[in-house]
């Protein structure tokens, strides 16, 4: 008889981990794959609902890159989409699930279980009832159903989003390339606490700039609506009118389902797992992506880092190992970019307030510079921020804000970090020089170069 | 009396030197700075040539970033233009320079000496008669003649490139856009011979694509001329047309002065310096820049790589260390990016046929993807190689060639190239990814995968 692997949830680290197995075990009476999705999608590209929103993205189908019947196809993985797991029976090695469109309660019994469930947008005790105009942006459903909302007549006019992270941001320019009035409300003294308040400000100004209305430092305590749709967000300075509402709380970890069967719940408030993504002490039960936590390699602690590109490595690992191969997964680093209308904003490791927590004393520099040589056209300004610890001068964390060509550069600083080099290294670093690419300097050397000097005068 | 440095060259090499070495002995009382420059003009980007030509850049005056009097005024360092040093006597502590614009020869003591006399363009035997219509591009003389010709009538319709490197895409590249007809004519079979055949072959692809006649497999063996004006390259399968030549065929070190004295030249004919940029066994002397050769950090050979980055980084070491301070300069690993129309090319470490020389066994692969999320607008093709060591796994080499966003890709390869990683390492690290930057695996993380899996079946 077949060995049945059972993938719960069908996004990016499930079907990864699915793939990957298969690719080592291809005879499907060898190993026979099942996958559970609640939803009607398999691995789509959530990041993207804003551009898909905006319109720069025309059709939804665009960001789903690989659908049910693909992998049934040609994987020989089983994909019961609409189908929600309900129970995990790690005794008698089944699980239950529930057909959401009727058909009543399935069990299916496991050899391997991998628990890929993902995360839910955080939903405060004021967004809880239903109420027409106000949106999450995690699922193609929320997506659908915003851009619905936002073409049905009256066509609404003034947006509020809450919460400044970078679903937040990037929704709020989507509706501003709409056309709407957009509001940005943040509980926070900045949006994209993601960097630091220094950093953050440059953020801030790139979102005023572009006309979207930034409120920090404002709690939403509920919603009024009016003849059953959405008319305000309440706030504790008075309402803000809104005929369209969008939620980007964030999210937190889906481990309902993991906690009821007894799975261990780490420090983050995520699936613990070890290196190769398997749940320690529970044999033949693997975990992967948005309901996992992962080691950060700075920090030494473990987070809660929801994204696309973990879900993928972790789903990969576990894959590659249920498949009968070695890998793992070394952890994070932090690394994120996002683009702010032209704002270009990227920042990996430990900010100020994450490194003072994890005990380290360092020092920051700012570094100006530009993306190009001085004279070359297109030459925009780059701020890169550097952490480094004091006497070793190890980097700790790098920030970059910048107009053009800046976001990504935060790759080279991420490496450098990843290996644990001190900004001393990092000032004789190769990179590559050409006028249409960079200053002579890079700004990447041009900060570690100031880091020294701040190092030195740290040191007298 | 104060101490004196005398800098032979007034380029990046030697101007960093000085500002280093004056940041840290403020005083002219206590260290007194002379720079001897043959040219008229100090700090200047050579590698802006091409698009001051091309006319991107309208002004000679900004891709010069510090001319003279700044340096004398702000600086305390003393340049003295058009002043050719022609001895530097070790044992009296001297050199001796002539005035190119008359004034005799003068004579200067030091204490301290930083030799950085850049390096000339190879001229063919073919090239050394002085014929109107063809030009080098080493210096601003060169562009500003060049320029000069272009715009003069009878103005120049068709040109010829000799030298298929950095410098001939890019003059074929600024000609095309100023309306002239271009062939490039390179001696081996392709043009850009810095990156691996495989590679090459997509750059030729460009040049022709923009209209420019690459003309490889081809040796030029003399010029032609009519009423003494250029009018044919002549090659060993005919003459090409031409009213215009630029020469693209290299530099070689500038160490006659050198050789001369007695400092030591290293097996790449370029001079050889200790990591602090001394020069070994020859007290109180130093030399950075072009003229100097630097270690190869993967084959761990000497090689001379002429690039504005390494004469600046290497003059900012000699500065620091004869400034009283301490740093290093800890060798090269070859990263050079380029732009060649639209197409942009990085490249770092070794190349297939380096790698065998160096005594390397190695997997290579290429792996296709794309700049941004494939739905994302903007979404380009690129090609990633990746070079890696048998059963070690550990990076050799990598090239990129894409359409936007990807030459400078090649920092993040160099990064992980300088610290040693493996392939397998660098599957896991931690990269930014947003749909506008990046697909969700980036090209860097698709062809560090691919090549997991070319070492896996390599070892079978």
């Amino acid at each position: 008889m077949a060995e049945r692997m059972i993938v719960i949830g069908g996004d990016a680290a499930g079907m990864s981990a699915a793939s990957q197995a298969r690719r080592r075990r291809r005879d499907r009476s060898d190993l026979e794959i099942v996958a559970f999705e609640r939803g009607h999608f398999t691995s789509y590209s959530a990041c993207g609902i804003p551009y898909w929103v905006s319109g720069l993205v025309a059709e939804r189908d665009e960001l789903i890159s690989r659908d049910p019947q693909t992998f049934r196809d040609e994987f020989g993985i089983e994909v019961r989409t609409r189908h929600e797991v309900t129970a995990i029976d790690l005794d008698r090695r089944e699980v239950t699930a529930r057909g959401l469109d009727g058909g009543g309660e399935v069990r299916a019994g496991f050899d391997t279980l991998v628990y890929a469930t993902g995360a839910s947008p955080v939903q405060p005790e004021w967004a809880r009832d239903e109420v027409s105009g106000v949106y999450g942006v995690q699922t193609l459903g929320d997506g659908a159903a915003l851009i619905d909302w936002l073409e049905r007549e009256p066509r609404p006019r003034h947006a509020v989003v809450v919460g400044g992270g970078y679903v937040g941001v990037e929704m709020s320019e989507a509706l501003v390339q709409r056309g709407l009035k957009v509001q940005l409300v943040e509980q926070a003294d900045q949006p994209m606490s993601t960097v630091d308040p220094d950093m953050g400000e440059l953020v801030a100004d790139a979102l005023r700039a572009t006309g979207i209305g930034v409120r920090t430092g404002l709690t939403v305590t509920g919603l009024q609506e009016r003849d059953g749709r959405i008319s305000a967000v309440v706030t504790d300075e008075g309402p803000i009118p809104a005929d369209v509402v969008v939620l980007g709380l964030g999210v937190r970890p889906n481990t309902a389902l993991a906690e009821a069967a007894g799975l261990p719940i780490g420090p983050s408030g995520a699936v613990r797992t070890d290196r190769r993504m398997r749940v320690p002490g529970v044999p033949g039960v693997w975990a992967a992506g948005d309901c996992v936590e992962s080691l950060h390699r700075v920090s030494g602690m473990p987070v809660h880092i929801p994204l696309g590109t973990h879900a993928n490595k972790q789903g990969r690992v576990a894959g590659i190992n249920i498949g009968g191969g070695y890998a793992t997964f070394p952890g994070v680093i932090g690394t994120a970019v996002t683009k702010v209308c032209e704002l270009e904003v990227g920042r990996t490791g430990l900010r100020e307030r994450d490194a003072r927590e994890a005990g380290f004393e360092f020092v920051t520099v700012l570094a100006q510079s530009t993306n190009r040589a001085g004279y070359y056209p297109g030459s925009r300004p780059m701020t890169v921020k550097l952490i480094a610890e004091r006497l070793s001068g190890r980097l700790l964390g790098a920030q970059i804000v910048g107009w053009s060509e800046a976001a990504k550069r935060i790759d080279v600083l991420a490496v450098a970090l990843w290996n644990g080099m001190t900004v001393d290294e990092m000032t004789a670093l190769d990179l590559g020089y050409a006028p249409p690419y960079a200053p002579v300097w890079d700004p990447v050397l041009i900060a570690a170069r100031k880091a020294v000097d701040a190092l030195a005068a740290d040191g007298r």
